[in-house]
This record gives structure tokens, sequence and C-alpha cells, in this order.
């Protein structure tokens, strides 16, 4: 089976799922830390070489301010678990804000070796293509994306990596990404491999 | 039912369709203008603002020449016909090359007025975005996509507009384009109203 070398992973619908289960909308956030983490595990395992995944972006920090807590604590959590488990983070977003969380300015570099894992951390895609007036776009450490997978049924790409996707079989799941099982990926990986892919010639 | 303002097309899958009939892949392209022309019709009647339509890319010019020939002169075709038919046409793409066909020079600016066709003719997302080196993208007259819809099965958006299509929702026909039907628009703009937009925020 022909395996992606870069998977994209949009992880929507967090709110919708809380909302569901009569929670609040920013309590959501929390319970996409674990399912993360085994998707994760799952990539290394199968011999995936980079992942790029959104934790939150330049339009996202308009929401109301428990949220922006919540989904900022989470990717922070997040970051420091993955690093541990062995990873090469590289974290890709606006680090001049103060929406940016300090904790993680240290991995706007890539230091580590391992599967490469990018963490869009206030990104904008806007902003990332404003680099390309001082020479190239602000995440040109992020190569093209194979695949972008993305929860919560919507068929978008919302602003993620525009670059890197132009070529992207995306694959949507219509279940909410804390309801992620390891079989959504296995189904997309399915039917990755059953994909023409000509990139145009 | 919420209208878009302004829709993508990409008219994929000429070439299986004529192989499928016992045709040379080439013999594709000049059944895909019809359907072209029907469909600016449909948008025109709904009222529809603006569209945008995939021709050829830089990437498709590697091709064979005798299917170079064929996509570029249905292009021509489509583009003469659909101006005759009073759009306000808009031809995006690299005319400092000899693929570009020299009859639709005269479209790289809009001149008349009434419904948008924007038409990607020698269209490169790379020659896109590189016009941000001298201040803004080359596609800069081009508005932001509400919607993309795809013919061919294929769920990517192969470079068609990255800037225009970050919050597109993509609509993907199994049918090849020349099997175009009215249906299919009407059945995009009736999944279309029913997406939650929230461009982020």
């Amino acid at each position: 089976m022909a395996l992606p070398k870069h998977i994209g992973f949009i992880p929507d619908g967090n709110r919708r799922w809380a909302v569901n289960r009569g929670m609040g909308k920013q309590d959501g956030y929390a319970f996409g830390i674990e399912p993360g983490l085994q998707l994760y595990e799952q990539c290394k395992a199968l011999g995936i070489e980079e992942v790029s995944v959104y934790g939150f972006t330049q339009d996202n920090v308009k929401r109301p301010s428990e949220q922006k807590h919540a989904f900022s604590q989470a990717c922070v959590h997040f970051a420091e678990e993955v690093t541990r488990r062995g990873c090469a983070l590289l974290v890709v977003g606006d680090e001049d804000s103060e929406q940016f969380p300090a904790e993680l300015r240290h991995f706007r570099k890539r230091h580590s070796s391992g599967i490469k894992v990018n963490f869009l951390v206030n990104y904008g895609w806007k902003w990332d293509l404003a680099g390309m007036k001082q020479g190239d776009i602000r995440s040109s450490d992020v190569s093209r994306l194979d695949m972008v997978v993305r929860w919560g049924g919507g068929r978008r790409l919302s602003g993620f990596l525009p670059v890197q996707s132009v070529y992207a079989d995306i694959y949507v799941v219509d279940d909410y990404w804390p309801d992620f099982m390891p079989e959504h990926l296995d189904q997309a990986l399915e039917w990755y491999s059953r994909q023409d892919r000509t990139l145009g010639g």
C-alpha cells in the first residue's frame, strides 16, 4: 500500500462534541489531547515521516477568552507530551503576538530528530504567505502534504498550509475530533492508496 | 437558500471520459466546451456574481503535444463563446510564455461588465504567489471563493487559486466533466446551503 510521507490533520469538532454532551464549548478541547497522542503513536508505528497538525489560528483567537484559554492550554499540553515521546517538533505560528504561548517559543525551530511534527499554533495563512515579501513563506520548513485528514465533517481547508496543500488529497471524517478512532486513519490510508496522483502532469 | 457569490469549477475527467469511449485522450477536451457553456448559463440564470474555471495549468503543458494543442484550442473556443454571451471575462495565467494562446491576451484585463468569469489559462499557483514579491498575488482581481466544485472524483484542489480557496467548501462530483448535468450544480448548491461557515471565528 502506497503510504503518504506527510499527512496533515485538522482536528475539528471539539466544541460541537462538548455541546452535544451538555458541557460548555470550551470544555471540548481538553478531550482532544489524548486522541492526538494516540494518532501520533499510530503514525510513528506506521513509519509516516512527517505530520502537520492544526492547533489554533489567528482567526480562532477572536473567540471568547475562556475558549481561547482552553485551546491554548490544550496545545501546550499536547506539545510538551509529544516532545517527551521523542518527536522532532516544529511549532509554526506568529510568535510576535501575546496570543502565542510563551512555553512554545523554544519550538519555533526544530531541535531534535525523529518523526517530524509540525504544530500550527497562532498560525495564519496570511502571516505565512506574507513571508514571501522577505523571500519565502514562513512555513518553508514544512514539506509538501500528500494527504489532509479533517474531522468534524467540514469539506474545506480553512487556511491550513495553503502552499503545502496544493496537491493534497483531502479525506473527511464526519465524527468529531474527540471521538477519534485508529480506524479513521486506517480508512484514510486505504482510500489514499487508491487515488490516482499525477500532480497535473 | 444561501447562494455562494463566487464558485470555482474544476472540470476534470475529460481524458478518462474519452478513453472509456475508445477515443484518444486528447479527444475528450472538445466535449468539455458545450457543458461549460451550459454551466455558465445556469450560473447566470441563478444570479451567481462570479465564477472561476480551471482551463489548463503550467503543469498540464508537460503533457504530449496533441493533448496540449487540444486543451489549448478548447480553452480559446470556450473563451470566445462565453464572451459573445455577455460575460466579463478575465483570463488569469502566465502570458509571458509560448504556451499562452495569443488569442486570449486581450482578456488578461477585464474589459466588459456582467457576470464575472475568471478563466485560468496557463495558470500556475507558483506563478500566482510569486507576484507577492512585487506586492500582491497575480490573481488579485479574483475574489475569495465560497465553494469549489470538482468533477472526476478527485478530492483535491490541484493548485487551484490557493489564496482564494482557503475557506472554500469543496464539493466533488464523481462523474467525468463531459457528462456534466445541471443537477450536479443543483446538488452542490443544496449541499452548500447546509454547511456551517464560521471562517475560523
